[in-house]
């Protein structure tokens, strides 16, 4: 099982590039001027990397070695391209299920909910570039490996996946609090994209006015939440049961 | 909201008792000869109160103050006699839902699956005293609160609890993995106590025995077991599902 690795550098960061690793992130010093780093910051343009400036102390607390004002976490897994993920699971599955996480952050829920994802059979899970979980070596573990098992791609924005599916004939719905039609009462037999928000604040606002549906989970109690994780995988579960045990 | 309290010492720990405290956890140090402590660990008898003896070097680490060989930490809830709490609810409740947790060792699953009981409408939660999460601050917070709103009870041992179910008419399911008929199948429609096992080695054998009937989760994808507060959560919402969305 593979685990993440960071490295530190100028060279190395730039041959790890060269070599075509997934940078998972990059540590740049605040201000720095190199011409061999902004080489390295123009490569990653577009690409599913996130960089993140800091201050010279924080770099130094990533690593004790002679960084040269840049940092790198290579990925564990690959990240996978979003369109083309996309396009051949929905070339090759009738019913397909996209999972969209909007900004989950604590990494023991990014774990449990990939595997969950895993266990339910969804075909991709796609994430923010930016805001959310690192995908780390406690991410691997916390999956218990199902991270090798389901693609995970990167967007820009979480809305720029609503607005592709919502365009590929995908029908979104995003996971709500309190009061929403419960997804009991949600047919989930067609071509899916489940959007599950963060802890603290849900599934954001923007994204929330983009999709077709919201779905909750009855809350019976005086507590108006669940755990991301324990929601994410009931509401899986209910999916997996609509799917293949109702008829 | 109350949080765990640790408190050192002979007389503290003995005054806690008189005042009728609930003391979670007690650790004293092995071998330590002292007629308080002796009539402290007589008086504790029979209650739900786990007792460990341990070396000095780990009192130590508990604590920075003279402890005098022993050391308590107080349980920030109250906890619930279990027969008194199951005849009370079966006396009001014509489908009771009761959750066993069979060693459920990790305080944050623990927390979560409190939090997830509380949402579903669990009427009671029934613990080991011996081998399972502390009820602690941590387990207060990963609760979200929610361990102020079911009671907790504990037992001796988990076989006892399925026993008394057993022979007060509530049908007892324990969650088991691959192969087992799925919840889905199940008919949850009754007094019912749901029993959920470990992280590492789900329901012990010997409880596996003595339930009514086991019930699983199907698993779609590669790996062989899902989080233990997800499923927990997963079987617990089908359960709602079956009893107030289904006709």
């Amino acid at each position: 099982m593979s685990t993440q690795q960071r490295i530190f550098g100028i060279h190395p960061v730039r041959e790890a590039i060269e070599a075509e690793k997934d940078i998972d992130k990059i540590y740049i010093q605040q201000g720095i001027e190199n011409p061999v780093i902004n080489t390295i910051l123009k490569k990653l343009e577009g690409t599913s990397t996130q960089i993140q400036e800091v201050f010279i102390e924080k770099l130094n607390r990533l690593t004790k070695g002679n960084h040269q004002g840049i940092v790198a976490d290579i990925s564990p897994i690959k990240i996978r391209e979003f369109a083309e993920v996309v396009e051949q699971v929905l070339a090759n599955k009738p019913n397909p299920l996209f999972l969209v996480l909007d900004q989950i952050s604590d990494v023991r829920n990014f774990g449990a909910i990939i595997r969950s994802a895993e266990c339910t059979g969804v075909d991709a899970i796609i994430v923010q570039k930016k805001g959310g979980a690192p995908i780390s070596a406690d991410t691997v573990k916390t999956s218990a490996g199902a991270i090798f098992n389901v693609p995970i791609c990167k967007v820009d924005h979480i809305k720029d996946a609503v607005f592709y599916f919502k365009a590929s004939g995908v029908y979104t719905i995003a996971a709500a609090g309190k009061g929403e039609t419960t997804i009991y009462e949600t047919d989930t037999k067609k071509p899916l994209a489940l959007i599950m928000g963060s802890e603290g604040r849900g599934v954001s606002h923007s994204v929330l006015k983009e999709v077709d549906a919201s779905a909750s989970l009855p809350l019976l109690g005086q507590i108006n939440s669940l755990n991301v994780s324990v929601a994410c995988g009931a509401i899986l579960y209910e999916i997996v049961r609509q799917r293949s045990f109702s008829s």
